[in-house]
């Protein structure tokens, strides 16, 4: 039913906007815990703290998200979903296999330079429940999976050197993932930049060419 | 003075024997304190555990090394000696700046997937008091500037394309540390082979060359 313009508006709030309300807030303590993991380290940081910096209580962050570790599974799953559309965005894309996986690392090395990202990067499986460890490794998995299958459709077509495409893939992931332990958001370098100039650095190879 | 053939051994250890003995219970310790930090995380490995594996009384080990923060602070700056000793002889070395930097990266990256690289790569700033961080970054820029000046030797002499020096020092640091994160010693592949793949597809990249 559309609105009826001449009504008074209601002084209850309706379901999309109190489901709504309850995302912001979810996400603002998700966006305040990340930050404080990245910047202090998970074993240094308390919900406390992290509740502190919003103004709000502890159970407040146990009602939103549960308790330290569940947020830090919160955090990292966000970022390796990221990680994941990133690959998965790009690997419908038209052009060759070269082009497609350019797009796909570009992507993914911007989101390793981003709040979740770096929680990834930033995140060993020490620091995870057995479970949570699983869980992790089976989503990074899945994503070194997809950077594998690009890099086999690009050798398939020609646009890729016949390389080993295990190796490839990890030593791609590794020198993206590294900008997530030492780059500062307010430094001299946009991530776009690094991003950029990694990624072709990868694809050339130091060796000049003929 | 050279030994006397005919004179019984003497009941007395010499300071020689002495100091070797301490050197090596030093070294054991040290050992068994890094594999457990890179197997089980930092913060959830004590001292008693450390102890327990080699027999003997956490005492011994603060005899040996102090506390906990001093034994990974040992362990990092083993671990960044032997990366900078890495770095430093294959400097030393004959040939373009590509092939001493080729000899460079395969060494830096066997020290990567040891017990004391390892530990550098899977310790965070956050896990050192503000002095053991600072030192820890001073030790990982000379690095960094010794791989860069190979690099600038390479691009001086046509070995190495004209590439953003910095940036290409991150991204080769970046995929080499990675192993440090995910190869397991026992694992099918040797770090030789793993070093070696690596070392190849930076070099080369991953378009195919004319």
């Amino acid at each position: 039913m559309a609105p009826q313009p001449n009504a008074a508006p209601s002084p209850f709030r309706s379901r999309e906007e109190r489901e709504r309300d309850r995302e912001e807030k979810r996400e603002a303590v998700l966006r305040a815990a990340v930050r404080m993991f990245n910047a202090r380290g998970f074993h240094a940081t308390s919900l406390d703290d992290v509740a502190a910096s919003l103004g709000i209580s502890k159970p407040t962050i146990y009602h939103y998200l549960g308790n330290k570790e569940q947020v830090l599974i919160e955090c990292v799953t966000r970022g390796l979903e990221l990680l994941s559309a990133a690959a998965d965005t790009a690997r419908a894309q038209p052009g060759n296999g070269l082009a497609r996986l350019r797009s796909v690392l570009r992507r993914y090395s911007l989101v390793m330079m981003d709040d979740f990202g770096r929680c990834v990067v930033r995140t060993g499986d020490e620091f995870l429940s057995a479970e949570g460890a699983a869980l992790f490794r089976a989503r990074k998995r899945a994503i070194d999976l997809s950077i594998r299958a690009l890099i086999e459709d690009g050798i398939a077509d020609g646009s890729i050197a016949p390389l080993d495409v295990r190796m490839t893939a990890f030593a791609l992931a590794g020198a993206l993932n590294w900008p997530g332990r030492w780059h500062e958001p307010d430094g001299p370098l946009s991530a776009e930049q690094i991003a950029d100039s990694m990624v072709n650095i990868l694809i050339s190879g130091l060796a000049p060419r003929a």
